[in-house]
C-alpha cells in the first residue's frame, strides 16, 4: 500500500464510491481535458477492477481516505456517489476527518434534499463546502454527460464550476449544468424532475392504452405513431425510447414486449417525495399525483384480482376514425404535459421561497434539455416563457403554451371523455384537464367548503365584498359576526 | 391557594388545557355519572372562568402540576388538550415529572401520528402510560359526545375505556370509542377520518357546482335537493348542514351566502398528511388527493387571476333533463364517496401493517357512525362488510358496494362526461372513476411504463409467464438476460 504522505497531490478532483454510476462518472471525468481522477472505494476490489479495466483513464486509486486526501489538490473536491441515507452519512464523517477548510464534498447521489440541508449545515461548521447535487442521466448518462443539478455555497462553485461544466451533457452548445442555488436546491430541483418524469411516462402509458384499445393497432404500429409524434412538438426522449419499447419483439414468445412485460410499476421513491413536498408547500401537482399513485395502484395484484369482476361500460370500444383519435390523443398529451410541467414548475418555484433559494426557472429548464430522462426542445419554450418574464405565476399562461391548450381543448376533452366513456383509466389526462378547469375557473365551490368548515368547525370565512374574517353563528341565531381568523 | 399535599385525591379523570376544545371536554366528563374532573390550565384565569361558569361541574381546580397530581386518584388520568407540537411536548414533560408508573396521560389534541408514536415510546421508558386519543366533532362534539379514536397500551385501556365510553357519542345504543391500535394508531385512524372528510366534502362541491351550472337551480333549490338526498343511501351529517349553508341568506346582501363567501378553501393539514403517508404506504388514495389539491388550487389567487384567460369549451352548458342530471349526479357522488372510503380504509389497512398494529376495521367504521364529522348510515354497510370478510382486499368490492358502483357507473360516467364538455372541473369525480376503472382492468399500461423504465435505467421488469427479473439489454443487442431485482 502506498504511504499516504508520499501521495503526490495530483488529483483536482475524486470520486468515493465506484459502483456503476461512481465507475462511469469516474471515466467521464477523467475523460475531459485538464481533469485528473483520485478513485476510491470502501472494497478495495471495486477499485483494483476499476484500474485494471481503465488504464487510460489515468486514475489515481486511493485505499484509505487519508490517501485519498492526500491525492487531492486544494481545495480538495471529491463526489460521493454511495446509496442515499446512511451509507452516504457515512462517507461525509470520513471525509469531514480528512478534508479541510475550504475543501468541497459533493453528494451526487439521490438524496432527499432535507437531508442535504441538514447535511449542508452540519458540515458547514467545520468550513468545509457541502454541495448536493442531482445528477440525472442515469448509468449512460453518467457515462457521457448528465444533467447536472447543484446546490451548495457560491465559494463551492467557483472550484465546482468548471469541472462538472466539463462533465455535463451539452445542449445547442451549453452545459447542461448551473448553480441552482444554496444548500438543497439542487436536491430539491433533481427530485421534481423525477416528479415530472413520472407525470411524462404516465401520460405517454394512457395515450398508448387508449390508441390500442381504441384502434387496434400492433404496438409496432403504434411505436410508428411516436416515431412519427417525435418529429413534432413533442419531440423528447421518452417518446423516443416508447417507440422502441414498442418495437421490440420477445425473442422467446414471438410476441410483443410490452405485453410480456407483467403490468406492475415499481418505483424509487422520488414521485412520492414531490407530491409530499408539494402537499407541505400546498401546490397542487395532481397530475404527477395521479401518475404516482397509477404505478402503486398497479402493484397491488392482490387488490385487482378482486376488483376484476366490478363492470365497465356495455358498449365495445372501437372509435370511427383512428387518425383523428391518434391527433385528438396528440394534443391531450400535449396539453396534458404541459400542465404537469407547469404544475413541477410551480412546486419550484415554492420551494425556492419557502427555502430561500434563488432560483433561475428558465436556466433550471435549460440544463434538462440534454443529458436528463424528460430531455425534449420543448424546454427551450420554458426557458423563453421565463425569459420574457421571470415571475410568471402559471407557466401553462405564457402565450406559446396558452395557445397550444386554446387549440388542443378541445381534442383534449375529446379525448378524456372517449376513456370515460370506454372504462379506459386515464387517471393523468382527466386529472389535467379537470386542474386546467379550475385553475381557469371564475368561481369555485370552494366557497361552499368553506360554508360546511365554518358550520361544522367554525373555521370562519372570508367575503368576496369586504375585508375581514367571518363566522356565521350556525348552532345559534345564524347571524353572521366577525371572527378571529383560525382559517 | 390551596397546599399540594392537603388536595384530596378525589378526581378520577383531569383535564390541562382549558381553550373552548379542552373546557367542553371537561364539562362533558363532569357530567357522565360516576367522573370527577380535575382542570388545570397554564394560565389561571381561563380556570377561574370555567370554574366560575359551571359550578354544577364541580370541577377540582388545580394551579400547578404537583396539585394537579395530587388531586388525581391513581392510576393518575390526565387529558390533555393544548396545541399539537411544542406545546403538547412541554405538557407532556411536566406531567412526567409529578405522575408515576401506572398513571395515564392522554394526548386529546390533533398530532401527527409519528410525533404520538416517538412520544408513546419516550414516555413509555417512565412506566407511565402514553395514549395518543383522536377525538373528532369539534367543538360541539367535545361538549356533547365525540367520536374517539384512542390507541396506546391494553393497560391503558382498562382504566381509561369507561372514561371514554361515558363520554362518547352514541351510534345504535354502542358509544363510539374503541381501542383503536397501540402507540400512534388512534391519531393514525384520526388522520385518514379527517382525510376522508376532505374528499367527502370536495366530492359534494363540485355534485353542488354541477347541479348549478347545469341546471340553473338557486342554492335554495339545491339546498332541497340535498336535503331529499339525506333521506336515502347519501344520508349524512355533511349531506344534511351542506343544506343548510346553501339555504342561508346572507343578511347584508339578500344573497345566497355561499355566493358571498370567498371561495379559496383553508386547510388545516390534515388532508395532506393523509396524502403523504398513503404515498409513503404506497396505497392510491387518489381521491383525498385531488380534494386537498382542489383546496390549495383555489387558495392562489395571483395564479387564478391570470388563468382566468385560458378558454373554455364554445357551447354553453344546460342540461336538457334536470331531474335525470340531478339523479346521475347523485348516483356519481355516492360511487366516488364509496372510493374515497375504499381508498381510506385501504390506507388504515396498509398503515396497521407497516406499523404493527392490530385495527379492526369494522369497528372504526362503526365509532364514526356517531360524534364525528363523516358520521352517516353508510358506515353500518362498512362494518358490515367487514364482519363478514375481515382481510376483505378493497372494501369497493364487498357485494353491497359492489352493486352500487354497478347500478352508478353508467350515470357516474355521464357526469364526467358532462363535466368535461362542460369545462366544470370535477377532479374528485374523475379521478374517483379513473381509479375504479384502474383496478378493475385486466391489464394496465403499466407494463410500458416498466419497459421505459428499464430501458432508460436499467431498472429491469418481470413476466407474465414465468418467474424472475429481466432486462433487455437496449443500448447493446436488445436481447433479454436474467437480472438482479432492482425495481
Amino acid at each position: 500500500m502506498t504511504d499516504a504522505s508520499s501521495t503526490p497531490a495530483s488529483a483536482n478532483i475524486g470520486v468515493v464510491g465506484l459502483a456503476v454510476m461512481g465507475s462511469n462518472l469516474a471515466r467521464n471525468l477523467a475523460s475531459r481535458e485538464g481533469n485528473t481522477v483520485a478513485v476510491f472505494n470502501r472494497s478495495r476490489s471495486k477499485t483494483d477492477e476499476l484500474i485494471a479495466a481503465h488504464p487510460e483513464a489515468g486514475f489515481i486509486p486511493a485505499f484509505s481516505y487519508e490517501e485519498f486526501a492526500a491525492s487531492l489538490s486544494k481545495p480538495r473536491t471529491a463526489i460521493i456517489m454511495v446509496k442515499a441515507g446512511r451509507p452516504t452519512d457515512a462517507v461525509i464523517d470520513s471525509l469531514v476527518e480528512v478534508f479541510e477548510p475550504g475543501d468541497i464534498i459533493v453528494d451526487g447521489g439521490n438524496a432527499y434534499f432535507p437531508d442535504t440541508i441538514r447535511r449542508e449545515k452540519a458540515v458547514r461548521e467545520t468550513g468545509i463546502n457541502f454541495v448536493g447535487a442531482g445528477i440525472s442521466g442515469g448509468e449512460e448518462g453518467a457515462l457521457t454527460g448528465p444533467s447536472i443539478m447543484p446546490g451548495g455555497s457560491d465559494e463551492s462553485w467557483i472550484t465546482l464550476g468548471p469541472i462538472l461544466k466539463s462533465i455535463a451533457a451539452v445542449a445547442e452548445g451549453e452545459p447542461c449544468v448551473t448553480h441552482v442555488g444554496h444548500d438543497g436546491a439542487g436536491h430539491f430541483v433533481k427530485m421534481v424532475h423525477n416528479g415530472i418524469e413520472y407525470a411524462d411516462m404516465q401520460l405517454i402509458a394512457e395515450a398508448y392504452d387508449l390508441i390500442r384499445r381504441g384502434t387496434g393497432k400492433t404496438p409496432a404500429e403504434i411505436a410508428d405513431v411516436f416515431a412519427e409524434w417525435n418529429t413534432g412538438e413533442l419531440e423528447s426522449y421518452l417518446i423516443e425510447i416508447t417507440a422502441e419499447v414498442l418495437r421490440q419483439i420477445d425473442a422467446e414468445t414471438g410476441k410483443p414486449l410490452v405485453d410480456v412485460i407483467l403490468d406492475q410499476a415499481g418505483a424509487k421513491g422520488t414521485g412520492a417525495w414531490t407530491v409530499q413536498t408539494a402537499l407541505s408547500l400546498g401546490v397542487p401537482v395532481s397530475g404527477i399525483a395521479e401518475a404516482t399513485f397509477a404505478r402503486s395502484l398497479s402493484s397491488h395484484p392482490e387488490q385487482r384480482a378482486v376488483a376484476a369482476a366490478l363492470p365497465g361500460p356495455d358498449e365495445e370500444f372501437q372509435v370511427a376514425d383512428a387518425d383523428a383519435f391518434i391527433e385528438d390523443v396528440r394534443q391531450a398529451l400535449f396539453a396534458s404535459k404541459i400542465i404537469a410541467y407547469s404544475q413541477g414548475f410551480d412546486e419550484i418555484r415554492a420551494g425556492a421561497a419557502e427555502y430561500g433559494w434563488t432560483i433561475d426557472l428558465g436556466a433550471v429548464s435549460k440544463i434538462w434539455r440534454a443529458g436528463c430522462i424528460i430531455r425534449a426542445q420543448f424546454l427551450n419554450r420554458i426557458a423563453d416563457a421565463y425569459a420574457a418574464q421571470t415571475d410568471l405565476p402559471v407557466l401553462a399562461t405564457a402565450p406559446y403554451f396558452a395557445d397550444a391548450l386554446t387549440r388542443g381543448q378541445a381534442a383534449w376533452r375529446r379525448v378524456v371523455i372517449a376513456a370515460t366513456q370506454a372504462g379506459i383509466p386515464s387517471p393523468a389526462f382527466s386529472s389535467s384537464l379537470a386542474y386546467y378547469d379550475g385553475i381557469r375557473a371564475e368561481r369555485l365551490p370552494a366557497a361552499l367548503v368553506q360554508g360546511q368548515r365554518d358550520f361544522f368547525g367554525a373555521h370562519t370565512y372570508k367575503r368576496i365584498d369586504k375585508e375581514g374574517t367571518f363566522h356565521t353563528q350556525w348552532s345559534g341565531d345564524r347571524t353572521e359576526i366577525e371572527a378571529e381568523d383560525t382559517h
